[in-house]
């Protein structure tokens, strides 16, 4: 607790108010603002006036006007002390009218930049709060490797190690943390670097914005993903460089004559942000023989480098790059990130003194105990056990992601093309915009991402949004989406159509089984693989997914009071569930019990080609 | 370690080598850059080469070539290691020619921001080995509040801590921290501050960066110091911003008309940088008042506020602003700093809030496991407590310096009238250049810190160098500047007097008696304060020194073997010096057994003014 008597009250001899009034003044601020909070003792009328230079009758008086005024209590032979409601007084007493107004400065003639961070979508600050939050980036506590990085903090703490960091000239990084990103880390994504090639950055964004400075200005063309991360865009408008926004695809970043102009490409290679797509071997190649004939240099911000469920890693472009085009971005997991932020840089060593030199400049290295801890963390292989256990948390929860999205948007959404990563990327129907979505399913505890801002033609986003794996745990996946199921189908109730409007026969008992039997469904995942049910007259079911069968089931299926039942050994949560079914010429609609449409297919007795 | 199979070597299709060569290549790269260290065993033939998708025979080869090269050894039946003394053979091993060389790129091409940072003074990075390192703001180990700072850190990885830190916010600031700064640390300096007017930063370096980055364009003059931090000089520059370098006198900022067209004054008020210099309290209201008058902010830099020893600290700028024109800037310990790097700024809740969004896109937060461990520092009382500490440390270190310069130095140099702080300033006598006494005192184990940098022209630095004590123990000060006091005088002695070429009149041994007997001494201490001798004929000393004879002592004089002697019993550590006089005309010099002047004053016999 701070004593008064440590506190300076400044009293200000060209004040209009005289000494007590100031007193009593600085005494209500003090109070107001905490700094004496309820029911501490103030000093003795005798001591503040010695302090002060006063005269003792001067500083009883404010006591006293502060106790009329219900600020102060006076308790017998023990002196004066904040009333435990003061707070609350103190709000509705008014300034004494005398005391100069804070005038309004004009902000706009002295604030030259202001950085549109009204662009970045904004989640609730009190995200875990939510029942369902499915935010990118976001990471919920359990994931946290608190007792390995405990363990290396307190390694850190060791006299000898802050013997070093504490001393430490401000301009270099910890060597140990170099050598264990040289040796550890850097050997995983293909990449081979001596010391003098490495800068220690507050995190990947401060790695960024040190290239976008040195690298970027009026003359020097950028090209960049679209969409892309909208700090960059940000980074690059405040440096006036020329923009080109270059289109994603399947295969991540176009690279065509667009590039041959530019100076330098930022790319995501890894993990496009914020699509999640990979970019193709063939991609990667192009890109390193464009840069090199028309001498270009290449960010790469190694985004989720080491989360690919489907397919295997590729190595890093800076691996693949001869001519040190390539400047190499990451960071240590985003989990540690929120708390420790530190990232880093792999560069030509001209560029990394450049930097370096302005890093010094901006904040001087990023904190060394930090450094040093995470080395610790590295060396102790804590960190190789815990991207390990990540790596595996995310893909059970992506997958979940992705089945609860097949189970219950099959009829509404695409999700994007991905290997991996911990997003998905979902098309909402035409009829509910995206941003209605997000607001109305926020009140129902579920939080998306809405994408139009990582767009530079906001219109480009499609009605889309991203769902996001980091902050929500495995077993609340289904029930979010089956609650956002529910609400899209809701909004979308009066585009879409229902048993009672839908064209075609509603298929009786007999009819259904007339017309099932013995065929095939056609249809697609919800991310575009196709798939077949092969309903057989034993009352078996086989199903086939993927272009090359890569996933199989079986199950039964049967008709009951109308509807036709199924149920899966693994497909769909291995429930069994019931449809009304309409026949429309070849095509096959379900309904459930609301009425709702939830699954149409091709009806055919076609042979499925075996995988 | 890592595994070979963990490390990916990326073959390239295209490559003009073939597969062998390639494998060969990339093994030596990764054991030359210490990827796969000396002693350490290879993966199988047949394990590698189902990584690499070759022929097992491919990696055979590479391998026996490897061997064939003195880079592997071949065990038998055990396989293929890294040779112990590889790493010597690599690095003589030539690339294969028909490997494409790495392209010299034209970085001028591609860097369009070069950070000038070789304007600043860099002293060599193992200035802990240096017996005499007289610098500033680097730190000696002791001073690290080690244990404090466990218990802090231990208490912020608290699971309810990690909780909250690790899944904050980025965009927002430990709440913890904030507080304890706003009631603890704001409350020493007289200022009041809502949450809202607080933002935490990565050191004070980063808040000013941020402050110039959105005040600061070619439409918005700057008044700075002169002299001053050269970072700030260097961060208006790149914002093309137009300077008015002010200058600096024994009252801090000189402030005139010349400030009346200003958009911002940035000031150190406590203690000036580089000079050390407090700012007056009349000049604090001036400054104020123009300030309203003339509608410019004001950022205070609060360097060192706690550290006047001389006299007593004044509130801060922002204390006095009732217009909210101030932002005040400030930082955790400096000691702490280097390691943990933590600052804030205080300010209009529009500053903040731009600063926020620019710090948002620059580097996020600044960590928050170590804001919320600061928190827990300042709540516990340690930082008190830890200020206290230093503070007394420093001042008996400073005293120390102050006294030394005044006994060896006394006659070649003068500091500049300060407070307290950390430093002396010195001006180094005319026939003695600064970059060569710096040079030839670091030969020496003595390091100083030249000033020019710290001016908008060089040569306003007059000759002066600075001495800091925050890296160097109070026991060896005396020791470094006598050290240096030698050197100064062996490098001046061309141009300096001595015994065989002074004017004047060698004193013998009765001469010596009959001129100072009952006489007095009088002379300036080194940092120009006036002070007497009186030598009275019983062989007692009385010296007085200051305006108001601050500082006494008693001591006694006698003469012996054609030298005067004396011994004091506080001053000149107490210890007996013989010294050969000469007198010229009314002045009085004396030479020690080198011959070397080291100490004049004029003699009189006018009584002098009792305090």
């Amino acid at each position: 607790m701070v004593q008064v008597s440590d506190a300076i009250l400044y009293l200000d001899p060209t004040s209009r108010l005289n000494l007590q009034s100031q007193i009593r003044q600085k005494l209500v601020d003090a109070i107001s603002t905490g700094v004496f909070p309820a029911g501490s003792r103030l000093p003795s009328s005798r001591k503040l006036a010695i302090q002060l230079r006063v005269a003792r009758n001067t500083v009883v008086l404010a006591y006293r006007q502060l106790v009329d005024e219900g600020i102060l209590v006076s308790r017998e032979r023990s002196g004066f002390y904040v009333a435990d409601d003061s707070t609350k007084t103190c709000l509705t007493v008014p300034r004494a009218e005398s005391e100069p107004h804070k005038d309004h400065l004009d902000w706009q003639k002295f604030i030259q930049r202001e950085t549109a961070s009204s662009q970045r979508f904004k989640h609730p600050s009190n995200w875990q709060a939510y029942p369902y939050p499915f935010l990118d980036g976001q990471f919920e506590a359990s994931l946290y490797p608190i007792q390995t990085w405990r363990e290396a903090t307190r390694l850190s703490l060791g006299v000898r190690d802050v013997n070093q960091w504490s001393t430490h000239n401000d301009e270099v990084d910890d060597c140990m943390l170099i050598d264990e990103i040289r040796t550890k880390i850097l050997p995983r994504r293909g990449i081979q670097a001596r010391a003098e090639e490495i800068l220690i950055t507050v995190g990947a964004q401060q790695a960024l914005y040190l290239l976008i400075q040195i690298l970027a200005d009026e003359s020097s063309t950028f090209a960049i993903e679209d969409p892309c991360n909208p700090d960059l865009r940000a980074m690059l408008s405040a440096n006036n460089a020329p923009i080109i926004n270059q289109p994603v695809d399947a295969g991540g970043l176009v690279v065509d004559s667009n590039l041959e102009s530019v100076r330098c490409v930022c790319v995501t290679p890894s993990h496009q942000v914020p699509t999640a797509v990979t970019m193709s071997q063939n991609r990667r190649l192009e890109l390193l023989d464009m840069a090199h004939k028309h001498d270009f240099l290449i960010i790469e911000d190694d985004f989720e480098s080491e989360s690919n469920y489907l397919g295997s890693n590729h190595p890093a472009l800076r691996s693949m790059d001869s001519e040190n085009r390539v400047v190499y971005v990451s960071s240590l997991s985003k989990v540690l990130a929120p708390g420790v932020s530190l990232g880093f840089m792999v560069a030509a060593p001209e560029i990394i003194a450049a930097a370096r030199g302005l890093r010094q400049l901006m904040a001087r290295n990023p904190p060394l105990n930090n450094q040093r801890a995470a080395a610790y963390f590295l060396s102790l292989g804590h960190y190789d056990t815990y991207m390990l256990r990540l790596s595996q948390v995310f893909r059970e929860r992506w997958n979940a992601l992705r089945d609860a999205l097949n189970y219950f948007l099959q009829q509404y959404s695409i999700t994007s093309a991905s290997q991996g990563g911990t997003t998905c990327w979902v098309r909402a129907p035409d009829g509910v915009p995206v941003n209605t979505l997000v607001t109305e399913a926020a009140k129902r505890g579920i939080l998306l991402e809405p994408v139009s801002h990582f767009f530079a033609s906001p219109k480009e986003a499609d009605n889309s949004f991203r769902m996001g794996v980091t902050s929500i745990a495995a077993d609340k996946i289904r029930e979010g989406v089956e609650q956002l199921a529910q609400l899209i189908r809701s909004m979308a109730s009066g585009a879409e159509e229902n048993l009672d409007s839908a064209s075609g026969e509603l298929l009786s008992e007999s009819s259904l089984r007339q017309h099932l039997t013995g065929n095939r469904l056609l249809s697609k995942t919800v991310y575009g693989d196709p798939f077949s049910i092969e309903l057989r007259a034993d009352g078996s079911l086989i199903g086939m997914a993927g272009y090359r069968n890569e996933d199989c089931d079986n199950g039964r299926w049967w008709v009951e009071q109308g509807k036709w039942y199924r149920c899966w050994n693994k497909w769909a949560y291995a429930e069994t569930a019931g449809f009304f079914i309409v026949l429309d010429g070849n095509r096959v609609k379900m309904f459930n019990d609301d009425k709702q449409k939830i699954f149409s297919a091709v009806l055919t007795n076609d042979p499925w080609p075996q995988g």
